[in-house]
């Protein structure tokens, strides 16, 4: 029989992975701090709890799909906490990105209750959610992990299982950093070759063409071209999860030479006011920052 | 009847670059500053010229592929540089990487002779250069370049006409940027990600499921598993390259912060004795600027 | 009459700066993690307590000045903790340097036990301390603060008080940014003028002579003339200084490029075994990085 | 008896200068682009001379203070170019900042003539040049040098001679380099603060009172509390010059972080139509690029 899954977080990201949870026939229970948001899935079949507490007693499988971790702790604690929901029986899956220390504290807080954690953030945004296409990146007791592979595979094509708890959370860490850097990149590229006369045309051939082509481009090509900027994953995320990646790599004493820097091309368009944009709009601040070539 | 191709530089990229002109049944004269890189060619059929005024005396389209500004000029000029040897029957093709204004300087140069210009460096290296698939980036006046696409197609999989003289090597300068940038960021994303305790099956496993992954780091990967890096391209040639790609940025006013930022690292792996390795091998500056994450 | 006083942590600043309390006259107690630094302080009045505890029973002011939070919390909390010994008669001043955060949840910690908090680090390394001339750089309550003026002009030749709780923390943070800026700044300025072909004698008269002459760099002048780096303000601290910098500045949305960049020269510098080397040392790894000009 | 000096680019700094020597007794001859600059030294008792040609057939000393290596070759070249007036007989002084490259440059261009040539730029800004109190950073024949000092000394306060040819404009890059950083550095430092809860009173304090004050930044402390920027160095001064800065670096394979990091930054300030401000308008770069902090 399946498991019962509670699922919470139903942002643009987390409402398109529970669709897929239930569409693959899992029992579904689902919460969220603004009501409305459940009234989709509540007409496909879920149950809309009242409390994160009241999820947890119902759900075999507690997942939350939430930005930072403020946001998870207050699903998980006080009087209404899913906390006070779960005990030896229950698994806790932590799906938002977070840093690795934090993923392992929150493990460390249930290990009293007897319930199971696992850090699974994904790679990808908003379309391959939709599609069932993310990778699942997983840390925890690898039978833990192998129990929970058939439920993740609803939501993504792959699992990779990364190590022990918070390695799941330092993998989706070091895509991000990846992902920070050749997204401020390609802007350098294409502000300094428009400014260099080549046309948008030329400019995107070239890039398709070449061995730096890869899906993040091809899915951002269109934002770049128009200068429209409708969020896949938001500004103010990769701020927040750049502060978390720098200060990760801080203690681990990696050198980020390049992420140090884009990190504050990413708080500067955040701070015009461009948070709620796509990451692809850190295009703008860089058009900002340069000059007319002319001096 | 095919045209006559004079080609000098025969390099890591050249040599190959110059078999595919021949094995497509282009008569060839070869040129090379150290004779002994022709034996090759004159085995497979190419004519051996004594100095660039011969090639172009023998030839009607004069290919150049060297590094540097300074490596052109010593080809073109002086009582036996090749400029004595073309006039308005010829075409005179820069395929180094160069600053679009050096590009210019050329054109302009050699107007007076009545030769027409073309800069049309190449993205790819070594492997793609040996299979013919290299996309070249081709810059000059419209129909010169159609007249030479069966030519760059012996050479490559693709051509593209960036715009006039120059916007060739426009074209490269804004591939490396972005191609320096991708390089250092998958290093850092590499080293984080090895002292945040993640084995390299599971980082590159990470990276080739995720919309990072790219022909690039697939080229590379074996180089960054075993820390050995034998020249695709070299990063003697990057550090020129990036001093050519800041000051071209800096006269178009365009804002490079994370290509400043990684220049400094590949600046630092040539100050450590890799000049001759691959690009890749930036990754051992990243290794040495890392602490142990213990302090 | 004059307040007992007690003093925690005996490093390189602590110990001169106890010594200056002692010699005007405040009764005196110390603690220190290793007994024998405590050695010099007893021959000259001070008493050793065996605890923090202690020290506290017999103190009005409690002073810690010792690095980071992990060792402050180690002095104020558990059984022998100071926070046992302290009531609504203690102030507890944090001379350390720490972030305004922290230094205002200390408070909030000690409010309910009827403690006045005050953070004052202070400005100036090992010699002004020595010679009572730092600038302290105090946040608190303003009444308690200049209750305190006298005790800091025995340590210091000059009190600002910066505002709130966390605001003389949040003046050091400012503080130690541009110390950090300048001191890799003037490291690069040096190196690049050796390079380019200027001697030693040349660069520092220039630098002496213009707009830019400071004490910081008079200070450290031996050290770069010579390159031995005996610690006034050890490359450990630095690094652990820019985490909290950086964070703080994040947390502010604070732009910070320069600083971003020069935090990876001091993690490198560490990376390097230099730690306890004076943060002038920073200018090896900037010799580490750089070629020989001839590539 | 006193040479003649024939003085050409009378801008911000020029005119000072050029008063200053002719308040010492100098027979006086000047030349601006712009003849309406003139029109106050002839009133003083200088010659206004029609071409360059003319004033230095009229001198024994040639001075040039305007910005960039073609503002200099428009003087020195041409039908009415100074070289013409030129003999062995004459020295040549270029007070601009520049290059050392292209100080060599020069130098040996005018060899054939037999003119003596000197580098000669000088550290401080418009204040220190109406006083007399500028330094001047000599590169040239130790003779030659020595027999300007007299002339140097009417304009600045001390000469250091830094070495041959084009070490004095060496001198001046790293001097620049150093304030690039430090006044890009105390712009961070301020703006962090502010935003940290600072007042602009209590943050001066902080940094009158530690080992951090310096000239630079007393003189730019109006302009950095009340938002004005009137140019004591234009900031497209600065951007001009981190080019060269960094392009001489780069040849000379130094490396040099934070100068990088903050050359994007004068380059974004000119972006922003602020080229004719003072370089202490960096900060509403900074400014622009912080968040409020709330995020």
């Amino acid at each position: 029989m399946k498991k019962r899954i509670g699922f919470m977080g139903l942002g643009t990201m987390g409402r398109p992975m529970a669709e897929n949870i239930l569409r693959n026939g899992y029992p579904l229970t689902v919460y969220n701090r603004t009501r409305e948001k459940c009234a989709m899935l509540r007409e496909l079949g879920a149950f809309v709890a009242a409390t994160p507490r009241e999820l947890a007693e119902r759900s075999d499988v507690v997942v939350t799909m939430v930005p930072g971790p403020e946001a998870v702790l207050a699903l998980l604690t006080g009087e209404d906490g899913c906390a006070r929901g779960m005990g030896p029986h229950s698994v806790f899956v932590n799906m938002g990105t977070m840093a690795p220390a934090y993923a392992r504290e929150i493990a460390a807080s249930l290990r009293p209750l007897g319930v199971a954690c696992v850090d699974a953030p994904v790679s990808g945004s908003r379309r391959p959610a939709e599609e069932g296409r993310l990778v699942v990146l997983a840390g925890g007791p690898a039978e833990v992990v192998d129990a929970l592979r058939p439920l993740f595979l609803t939501m993504g094509r792959k699992v990779i299982h990364c190590g022990a708890q918070g390695q799941g959370a330092m993998a989706k860490m070091v895509v991000n950093l990846l992902l920070g850097v050749m997204m401020e990149g390609v802007g350098e590229m294409l502000n300094f070759g428009r400014r260099g006369g080549l046309d948008d045309a030329t400019l995107f051939d070239v890039l398709d063409s070449g061995p730096l082509a890869c899906d993040l481009f091809a899915a951002k090509q269109d934002m770049l071209r128009t200068g429209a900027y409708p969020a896949q994953f938001a500004l103010r995320n990769m701020d927040r999860d750049m502060r978390a990646i720098l200060d990760t790599a801080a203690a681990a004493g990696a050198a980020t030479p390049a992420a140090n820097a884009v990190s504050q091309l990413y708080r500067a368009a955040c701070a015009r006011g461009r948070s709620d944009m796509d990451v692809a709009a850190v295009m703008g601040v860089l058009e900002a920052l340069s000059g007319d070539g002319t001096r």
